[in-house]
C-alpha cells in the first residue's frame, strides 16, 4: 500500500516534470495529480531532490520498456533495429505534437549545472541508452553491416548526443524534421 | 542614460540566465546584479518575459561577436574556418568547467513547450547559427573541399543540433570528450 502510493506520486510527477521541467513542478500540483492526501509527500520522500531523483528511475524504465523490445528483436538486423527505435520516437513526438522531448535530455540541460546528485544519475541514465546502441552496433559489425573500423562505443555516445540535441530543435521549430535529420545522418555515417 | 541602464540590465541578466536558466533567475537577483536601484524593472521592460525575448537578441549578438571573426578570416579554407569553430567553442567550455552550455540552446530546452513566443525567437536564432556553417559549407564547396552532392542546409542544420546536444552531454558528464567527439564525427562527414 505505501509502496503503491509512493508509485503513483513517482509517476503522476514524472509526466510534470517531463512536461515542464523540476523546477517548474510543484509539489502540491503532483500530489493534487496523483489524488494524494495534501502533506503526504514528505512520508515518501527526503526532499524534492529525492522524489526528482527517483522520477529519473521512473523514466529509464519507461525508456527501457519502450526500446528494449526493439533493440532484442532478433528476427531483425541489428541495423534495421537503430532504424526502427528511431522511427519509434518519430511516431511518439509526432502523437505528441513535438512536445516534451527526453525526460533525461531535458533534465540534463535544466539541472547539469545546478545539482551533482542529478549530474550523476542522469550522466548514468545518458551511458545506459549509449550501450544499448553500442551493442546493436556491436552485433551489426559481426553481422558485417558496418565497417569493422567503427568505433561503437564512440558511435553510440554520438548517436544518443545528437539525437539530444534533435529533439531541442524539434521543441522550438514544432517539426519532426530534426529527428528525421537525426535518423538520415546517422544511418549515413553507419552505411559509408 | 535609459538605454545605458536597460543595456546593463540585460547583460546582467543574461550571465544569470545563462548560469542558471530563465526560470531560476529572479527579477531582483539581476537588479542586483546590474547595480540598479530597486523597482526600475518594470519601467524597462514590459515583463519578464518580454526581459527574456530581449536577452535573447543579447545572446545572438555575443554569439555573433565570437563566430563572425572565424567564420569571415578568408585566409583560412572554409573546412579549417568551421574546425577553428569548434576548437573555439570548446577552449571557451573547457575555460568554464564544462557548465553554462549555450543559452540558446538551454532556452530551446526549458522554454520550447512553455512560451510560443520565445519559441518562434529561439528557432531564428538556431536557424542564424545554421546560416553561418551553411554559407561555409557553400564555400568548401565551391572550393571543392566537400563533396558536391552534400546538402548543405541540412548539413547545417544538423551541426547545429548535434553540438546543441553535445553540450546537454558535457555539462553532466562534467568533461568536454562530447564536445570533441561531434568535432571529429562532423568533420568525418564533411570529409567522406
Amino acid at each position: 500500500m505505501k509502496q503503491d502510493t509512493k508509485h503513483k506520486i513517482i509517476e503522476a510527477g514524472a509526466r510534470i516534470i517531463h512536461l515542464k521541467g523540476y523546477y517548474h513542478t510543484g509539489i502540491q500540483e503532483v500530489l493534487d495529480a496523483a489524488g494524494v492526501p495534501k502533506g503526504s509527500f514528505y512520508f515518501y520522500f527526503k526532499s524534492k531532490e529525492d522524489f526528482g531523483l527517483q522520477a529519473i528511475d521512473f523514466f529509464n524504465s519507461m525508456y527501457l520498456g519502450m526500446v528494449d523490445p526493439i533493440a532484442k528483436n532478433k528476427a531483425l538486423p541489428p541495423l534495421k533495429r537503430i532504424e526502427k527505435i528511431f522511427d519509434y520516437f518519430i511516431d511518439l513526438f509526432q502523437g505528441l505534437n513535438y512536445t516534451c522531448g527526453c525526460p533525461i535530455g531535458n533534465l540534463s540541460q535544466e539541472m547539469g549545472d545546478l545539482s551533482q546528485a542529478f549530474s550523476r544519475k542522469l550522466a548514468a541514465s545518458v551511458e545506459d541508452m549509449a550501450q544499448i546502441y553500442k551493442h546493436l552496433l556491436d552485433e551489426a559489425k559481426e553481422a558485417n553491416e558496418i565497417s569493422q573500423g567503427l568505433n561503437t562505443q564512440e558511435t553510440a555516445e554520438f548517436i544518443v548526443s545528437s539525437w539530444h540535441g534533435s529533439l531541442m530543435k524539434m521543441k522550438i521549430s514544432k517539426s519532426i524534421a530534426p529527428l528525421k535529420l537525426h535518423k538520415q545522418f546517422i544511418l549515413d555515417i553507419l552505411k559509408s
